[in-house]
């Protein structure tokens, strides 16, 4: 099935314990994208400023990701975020965002996106997310991600895409928050009662579950003993998901496992270095590797 | 292979948003022979006073556990704890531990006993582990649990018997705890270099997971939405463990992961209810049939 993913293409300023980078490429639409051209070719709608380094494009194209929907506007900056991870790399500080040039954003979908049957919103604003959705005809998987920033201040725009999609995946602290409960699987449940079919938690070192009404298959995280820059784990995971359920094209209990097992490992892969800079060297074998090492791990 | 288990027998008095329960059976030894029985017949080494209740006792030997090493003092009384577990689960607060008999206790070993191929020395002080397995004649694997209290005030001494031990079983917070770091994996890593061959990390709602020098192997937690009561959960985990490993009388991978599955499920069904009350009438089809609801969740 094709897939279209939709979110943003930023600029990164960084620290992690292992290191600094400033201005590198970043945006959870480029981690997501690049993270499914592992497995299908990825329709990526995103929006960029005049400073958008156009290699950055070749580099989303070299990699089989459709960058027609990749618009950029000279008189407008990229977005820009700069964040501090502590010691412990559980959580992140952000210390600045500037949306730029996603303030007042409309997406523009190519005319050659709108018979995508699969699409993912990226952790963007569920306004900006809605009306990305309403140019596709007739998707046939529609999963979203969020994030707390949009839970706390535009939860009933939220709600209301959460009526119009299939999945949501969130992390846990998200999904707690969103559900208002202290306990996971309460969350996770109520969530399904606001309309997706399925959700999807991303527990961190700890792996992520999939829940529907009737279905749980759950993974732990891939035992990484260094990681250097966790940003994007999140995106990239589901973007690896998105990927291999367009390519298997069902929701069969097998299809969704690999789908976990997969982003399990394509997000451990892209959180080995900072930035794309591990992510891009990455080849469909090393992942194939991997996959067999985690496989032997697991019970 | 031949089982022996060591830990306490107490009373437990407990909360829990599910209701309370005053003087109800409980004991690390207790939890871990009765998990430890649904797969090999353990037998129980450990010690209780005049006050305890000899239906008990009938309650383990009818599950097959070997209760000749249960000493009964009837001048003392048995070990007592009081806890509260607040709404969240994740934590439990002690309000009051008496130790009683266990004071100044040496254990004493049953001559049958002495030919016990695995051994799992429960959570207990580790001068009084140590002083047990002094009396075993050639133990093939020997699994030590331990908890906070004993890292923070018998550190040498647990250090000593590490050296003593072929794998060490506790808790996340209990490992970064030992070794002195906020990362788990490589709390495991540096307990590794203490001694034990392998170390098993309990992670509640998380899994766990066992790590050697070469190997891994990592298992979700089985999703329950109510848990009941959480006391045992960790003992459970580890008897059912050993009872597996010593059923298997190996720890190749295949064994390795059947002890992490059948643990987690086996622990499931113990945490459904107050005390032993879910537990002591648990069947071993209804763990084969959880076990195969298990592993349709896993990826």
């Amino acid at each position: 099935m094709s897939l279209l993913t939709f979110g943003s293409a930023a600029y990164d300023s960084l620290e992690t314990p292992f290191g600094r980078r400033d201005h590198s490429l970043g945006g959870s639409g480029v981690y997501a994208s690049f993270a499914a051209s592992f497995f299908t070719r990825p329709r990526l709608v995103s929006v960029v400023g005049g400073d958008w380094n156009p290699e950055y494009t070749e580099l989303l194209r070299g990699r089989g990701v459709d960058v027609e929907g990749l618009e950029v506007r000279p008189s407008a900056k990229t977005m820009f975020w700069r964040g501090v991870y502590p010691v412990d790399m559980n959580h992140c500080e952000t210390l600045v965002t500037e949306t730029n040039v996603l303030d007042g954003y409309v997406p523009v979908v190519p005319e050659s996106y709108k018979d995508s049957s699969c699409v993912f919103l990226g952790n963007i604003s569920p306004l900006v997310a809605a009306a990305l959705l309403s140019e596709i005809d007739k998707p046939r998987l529609v999963v979203a991600d969020t994030m707390n920033y949009y839970i706390a201040t535009m939860r009933s725009e939220l709600l209301e895409l959460l009526r119009h999609i299939d999945g949501l995946i969130l992390n846990e602290d998200e999904a707690k928050m969103l559900a208002e409960t202290n306990f996971t699987l309460e969350a996770a449940r109520k969530i399904l009662k606001t309309g997706p079919r399925f959700v999807v938690v991303k527990r961190g070192e700890y792996g992520a579950f999939w829940m529907s009404d009737r279905e749980f298959y759950a993974t732990p995280s891939y035992p990484l003993e260094t990681v250097v820059d966790p940003t994007g784990a999140g995106d990239a995971f589901a973007g690896a998901m998105m990927g291999v359920l367009a390519e298997s094209g069902d929701e069969s209990p097998a299809s969704v496992k690999k789908a976990l097992l997969y982003a399990t490992v394509v997000s451990s892969l892209n959180i080995e270095g900072f930035s794309l800079e591990r992510f891009r060297n990455v080849r469909r074998e090393e992942i194939e590797e991997r996959v067999a090492k985690f496989r032997e791990m697991l019970v």
